[in-house]
């Protein structure tokens, strides 16, 4: 059988992720990989779930069993509700629906707004799941360049503005503000409210994914894009994945009621509706307050995680290395110099010394990013960290010293 | 802000579904519904999950509460292929492909192979899910219609043939061959071989749809497409939804390995992975081989519900009324006299009676079927079906002498 001409025209363009096929290179359980964007899985609260789920077994057992809705459990919405309220959302439980991850967020977004050919402006870098769903619906995305404080406004003004002189209106504007996936920058108000500006000005959304935001360790807090807009531009997408467990596979989209209801639509489409009991079991845990000192001990971990980490950097890292500072998430960037390229490191001398990361080229849907490189201090050890650093350290030393 | 010139063309075209608004009609506790197909939730192994869960959190509680691969947890596709081989499916584990339900099979599936145009051809009636996801990626449908033992051969070449002169070749052909939801019929040997016959004969694909086959309480099982097939040109969907619960959103989808491949990158930019604790848990529950007493014990009470719904309906039912008689599954399918509208009948009679049904429209795509309507005996007790029928009797007699 031939089934090349039975692929649909998103099946024939897409292909195996870059991070998938390099991450089999680093399962090998003597390399230290700071690749994955993985939590720290002795921060998952495995044995007070266990009398949860037992609780939800024994007072509602049936239900959570069932079929649920496709907005998503009243009572988990009313508690999104709430914790939502305490970072300055005012929103409605009626306008959040339950995704499965905000993988299903960015999935769901797309295909209510993207036709193929359709523009996207995303960040460059950005992350990979966004350009993978934007691809996947054929998006046509531009890019706008980030500093040490996120993407650079006065770019993002001349590329709508270039976009407007070809009579091309965005859909919208896909923006991790917090702790960028993958540079570890976040947005200063300033920006954030200039973009709001811009968005506006030009007529077009935002797309604004906060899966770490809550991880902040330094520093002080922004407010987000959906409580800062009064026109009703903002689709926000959040995740218990980074905050409780990715295994429940939980989040939340926030949107305008217009665009909730076309997302809700699509997702039952899609899905019908996500797992009822893993939704019962949450809304259960939010309800016994446990969600608030499980993220208070994850920030105190990966304060030091990231602490120790940029101390090794400081130690170890040539002085044509930079770096970024993060104030909270997972994951710290790193640009090496100019005609070093980060794959071919990664293969030739990363490797062979037993360290792994993710090359910055996967996160620039252009090609564009090849010195540039991410690391994740969530998931290794302390004393990995170390050691890994120290192994990372001596791969770009093997590497210049080979150029 | 108006919204309309941001929606894609898929989401311009999205409406809430009939069964849902309907199903809000028949939430007051008083209505006997035969309207959700739910399975019973009497039948969903809530003390025994206490136990399961527990050992999965003590055995592999930080893995199990991780991210997952996209194709899905190892243990759990194992156990999917040992189930498959005892039903005739011999086939690796590498081409099993856990989905969240069956929905997101029919989701994936047609997101690798239609585009915006294309055709499917499809039952008359059909399962409402499936048609949401063709209509969701703006497929064209040609409809064949079943007799007492399902999709008519005949007719299906007539289509075939038919569109072959219009130089469109459909992209498959989708069907529910046992006790097919909604009409309850089940496909015999010889059509299933000559449906692969014409398959080959017009080059096209099957997607096959087997969410109730295992759900057999009379006759001899017939083969799946996908076992008889020597071509690769079936694509099987599955769910453990009906066979254990729904409320863990699992399900897989058996695919030649070139339309595996595309489907798992499909799913890795829709959800990136299903909870990966839910199919530990599956895991282990096949492990230690609880879902084939399971599965036993829910036929037996499906049967005893079938056969008090047949019997109420051959009491109560006037003369010029048909059904089919399921040999299993959870759907009754009911064809009223011509000339009686199932939805004005609902509305105006059988609301106001306190019992309700899914009216036959839902499932036509080309909005036949006004005379029909489906009836679900694995939800109600016994009790509420022998009384709930009466109720529906009375309704067609008040809307008849209405008429």
């Amino acid at each position: 059988m031939d089934y090349a001409s039975f692929f649909s025209i998103s099946a024939q363009g897409s292909s195996r992720s870059v991070i998938r096929e390099i991450l089999k290179l680093t399962q090998r359980p003597e390399v230290i990989s700071f690749a994955g964007g993985l939590p720290a899985p002795d921060t998952f609260p495995v044995e007070l779930l266990d009398d949860i789920m037992s609780k939800v077994l024994k007072d509602r057992g049936r239900t959570a069993l069932q079929y649920g809705t496709t907005e998503g459990d009243v009572r988990l919405r009313s508690q999104i509700k709430q914790w939502v309220a305490t970072d300055g959302i005012d929103v409605s439980a009626d306008q959040i629906l339950v995704t499965n991850g905000s993988q299903q967020g960015l999935d769901l977004v797309s295909r209510v707004l993207l036709d193929p050919g359709d523009t996207v402006v995303v960040e460059l870098p950005s992350y990979l799941g966004g350009l993978q769903a934007f691809r996947s619906y054929q998006a046509k995305m531009v890019g706008v360049e980030q500093d040490h404080e996120g993407m650079k406004m006065d770019r993002l003004a001349e590329q709508l503005q270039a976009l407007r002189q070809k009579s091309i209106k965005p859909k919208f504007i896909y923006v991790v503000p917090d702790f960028q996936n993958p540079s570890g920058t976040t947005m200063d108000l300033g920006r954030r409210l200039r973009l709001l500006e811009l968005a506006a000005e030009y007529d077009t959304l935002i797309v604004e994914d906060t899966p770490y935001r809550q991880l902040r360790f330094s520093g002080e807090d922004q407010p987000t894009l959906f409580s800062l807009d009064k026109e009703g531009r903002v689709v926000n997408l959040s995740t218990f994945s980074k905050l409780f467990c990715p295994g429940f596979r939980l989040a939340w989209a926030i949107a305008p009621p217009a665009i909730f209801d076309k997302m809700v639509m699509a997702k039952q489409s899609t899905d019908l509706c996500s797992a009822a009991f893993n939704q019962a079991v949450m809304a259960e845990y939010m309800i016994q307050e446990r969600l608030a000192p499980q993220v208070s001990s994850i920030k105190q971990l990966y304060r030091r995680k990231c602490e120790v980490m940029l101390r090794m950097m400081d130690e170890h890292m040539p002085k044509d290395v930079e770096w970024t500072k993060p104030e909270g998430g997972l994951f710290l960037w790193v640009i090496l110099p100019e005609g070093m390229d980060s794959m071919v490191m990664l293969e030739k001398y990363a490797i062979p010394r037993e360290v792994a990361y993710v090359i910055g080229q996967a996160f620039h849907f252009d090609g564009s990013g090849t010195n540039t490189l991410r690391l994740t201090f969530s998931f290794p050890t302390v004393e990995q960290i170390e050691e890994g650093i120290k192994r990372f350290a001596a791969a770009i030393r093997d590497y210049r010293a080979a150029l």
